[in-house]
């Protein structure tokens, strides 16, 4: 598929290091009181598994067998209590705590190399209860550390899902997707986790922060919107009362095949502008739709999917699909329609469409490929030119850093009345050896190209510690002193996850 | 109808205090600065105009004549660098500094009774121009200061409309909306002014703070939302750029009767878990209704709308009749569709169901009856014992300090899948002179009731001085503590609003 779909020459096939061959810096000692001991794990497996999360140069060291900046130990508490127990013993004793949820992060968010300082991983996994579920408002209370799936399955029997699955649905937590502003896959409407939150139940350093359920509010600043985003600089949450749905049982879907990209986007965004509010609006360029082994024919692609428990959606789809063809859009087979039982769109579903993603990037690393990914948001005024000069610019920095143009496509993942967020993923042969190197200028490039054509650092990737080149240049300068007074508030000694989003 | 609806005795007409009558307390002298001269007013008249908002206290000793802490001048900023410039001023000057757009804030926002404080009134009427339209992204940069009427006019021959309507709508301004994080007149999805703000300008008094246009990110916590909702406590917002919607097209309505308020409410509830989402879900009680004099038969009624331009309304508003069915309700006439032109749905017709507001306030208390509402959310599951708690609470005070058990009747302005917003509206008969005790106490009896039993002290009217007592109580106590230091950081001197959400 390589050399066939790419055209690249690929190396021989490389294994990893094994993880008992790989070797840990020593530990730091850790002065831990006995009433906490038993929430502590030192041993080398555990901090070698916590070490890294699952961006780019994270899994090329671990690859290599290269781990750096181990925690000096993982703690894994049991309650909302030990979270608060465990950040008054760190603050006593200026030890570094990074929260660790799923370990998913592709932006650096959970790795730990802070050099001379103690630092512990404080994995929420323990913290993995539905607590309660309100039928009646549909909303649940749920610990922080649960994973996708777990949760899915706590809702099932009541008809209710939180219905959302971001790329990393399957080895994620809620507390993660609240603290990185995940985003779902759902193109319209609810993107973010954002909306879903109703209260949140957090431990700073300082005490703890509990806001009050409410289905909306208009009481100064949302307090939630504080802490959602907060990327464990702030505070930990442990746990949510968070927004259900009804499994939704009618659905429709439908692609539309177009000739010139323009076009296509033409009607993505006339869809999106309208009130149809599809449930999915994924516009596949033409090489995402081969990459995705959807169409190759060189035409661009555009999947539209509708949901509902309520209405039929014929009415909906075909309006979607009139759109379309107002801009040249082909739909070959018509709306497929389909009458679910409620159990039947659990997560099996979602990854469909998402196989290329992580999957293709470890598959490829063993090959001498580097394939990353990068996502944004924009305006669709700027969208025409903020596109070519990002495939500009990401081709003339393949060519100098791997001499290949190499490979470089887009999908929206999700699309606003006001501007798509497009998802680009770029492939290029690399030198075995030099991936981290090669890599680096790679991104540095993306993301210089997202910032300075108006894009954001970050859809729905979060900021942590990769991202804080653009991010720093993005957000209002007035803003980062906002939030450095509230951090210095929340967590004086500045142990939580330091260095991601903000310098103290 | 006062004595054939509500059953109390009217006083005589009383005729309110005329302007030129009034006396104001001496103006502090203020040392401006030649080149910031042309900017202020220092007229009685303006100063008077200036005092007050349209909360019902303030209304009261208007009427009377009594203006209490008038601003010792009004300045009118012509641009940014003009707020810019008088914001430096005031802080060299240690001179308070009230943001004023239209003065229609019900909860204290705009009266400035500093004791020996200077202050000055800044007025935005004069940045009220709309200055750019993206008509590709919808989208538009507008000036603070723009009243309604007059932003609805500038976007309507491109066909747009940032379609937010709240009831103050003819008299308050864009930057007032986005301050106090107002509600607009639909019933579902975009309820608040919150999610129209695609970017923000807004001047502090330590430097500018600006966010960049996009249609959505996950960067850190959202810069917007820090400034959405500090009524005038960080800044001012002298422009922003909104989303806007195309005029909807196709229109269709219906109302439901209910003779049991429970059923009603089961109903609404529903419908608001359906993915249906009406325009417009105003669930009126059996007083509201007759209230509104929609129907005198003692039924409860829902009122029902859809919007759309791009499809038929008839499958929606079926399933939600048929929801409606389902909890024993009446729609006795059907739907009602209508497919209008663009320009029919302006600024008339918004006025409709809010007739007995306001003008109703005013105009019982020229006979010595007291008016006034108060509106909250809370979830479903509370919404039975809290609508019972709320019922009894009121009814006691009034009893309490009115002697008459008086008036209370509810509507739904707003609702949502885990809760509605209910508004109260109640009237009582008072006694000329004893206004002002009376209504605190009843206010104090309901602000009390809506924290106690679970509610937000407010969905849409914000905080401002009025509603202090509930907000102190209703958020986290940690929040105030980040939300006080992101002030210090921005507004050093504490010039801004001071007494608004927080004390320094």
């Amino acid at each position: 598929m390589v050399q066939g779909m790419l055209g690249f020459e690929p190396c021989e096939v490389m294994d990893p290091v094994a993880e008992d061959e790989v070797e840990l810096t020593r530990a730091h000692d850790l002065d831990i009181p006995n009433s906490l001991a038993d929430l502590f794990k030192k041993s080398d497996r555990e901090r070698l598994r916590h070490t890294y999360g699952a961006a780019y140069p994270e899994s090329i060291k671990a690859f290599y067998g290269r781990f750096e900046g181990p925690p000096d130990a993982v703690v894994f508490p049991e309650s909302h209590d030990d979270v608060r127990a465990v950040l008054d013993w760190a603050t006593e004793e200026d030890v570094a705590v990074i929260p660790y949820g799923g370990g998913t992060s592709v932006v650096g968010g959970v790795n730990s190399d802070l050099g001379d300082r103690k630092v512990v991983s404080l994995d929420l996994a323990r913290l993995d209860q539905v607590l309660e579920v309100d039928e009646m408002s549909r909303a649940a209370r749920i610990e922080a550390g649960i994973f996708g799936p777990a949760l899915e399955d706590a809702l099932r029997p009541q008809g209710l899902t939180l219905r959302h699955f971001p790329q990393s649905f399957e080895f994620s937590t809620l507390g993660g997707w609240i603290a990185t502003r995940s985003g779902g896959h759902y193109a319209t409407v609810h993107t973010h986790i954002d909306e879903f939150v109703e209260s949140l139940k957090v431990v700073t350093p300082r005490g703890d922060f509990e806001s009050r359920r409410l289905p909306a509010s208009g009481a100064g600043p949302d307090p939630n919107r504080w802490m959602i985003g907060s990327e464990g600089t702030l505070g930990i949450i442990t746990e949510a009362w968070m927004r259900l749905q009804r499994r939704p049982r009618f659905k429709a879907r439908a692609s539309v095949r177009f000739d010139e990209y323009g076009d296509a986007v033409s009607a993505t965004r006339a869809i999106a502008q309208s009130r149809l509010r599809p449930a999915n609006c994924r516009l596949l360029d033409k090489r995402e739709a081969m990459l995705n082994q959807v169409v190759f024919d060189g035409s661009h692609v555009l999947l539209l999917g509708f949901e509902s428990s309520e209405y039929e959606l014929a009415p909906l789809i075909e309006a979607a699909l009139e759109i379309a063809a107002d801009h040249r859009g082909r739909c070959l087979d018509g709306a497929v329609y389909t009458d679910e039982e409620a159990t039947s769109d659990a997560s099996g579903k979602w990854k469909d469409s998402f196989l290329e993603g992580p999957y293709m990037q470890s598959n490829l690393m063993t090959v001498g490929i580097l394939a990353d990914t990068f996502e944004t948001a924009c305006t669709w005024n700027r969208f025409h030119a903020f596109h070519a000069g990002i495939v500009e610019k990401m081709r003339d920095a393949m060519q100098r850093v791997t001499g290949s143009r190499g490979f470089i496509s887009c999908r929206f993942t999700h699309v606003y009345p006001d501007g798509p967020a497009p998802y680009y993923t770029y492939v290029a042969p690399i030198k075995p050896g030099s991936e981290l190197s090669q890599w680096a200028e790679l991104k540095a490039a993306a993301s210089e190209a997202v910032v300075d054509l108006g894009g954001t650092i970050t859809h729905h990737h979060s900021v942590g510690r990769i991202h804080r080149g653009g991010y720093d240049r993005e957000r209002p300068e007035l803003f980062a002193d906002m939030f450095r007074a509230t951090k210095k508030t929340v967590d004086p000694a500045g142990i939580l996850n330091p260095g991601v989003l903000i310098d103290p």
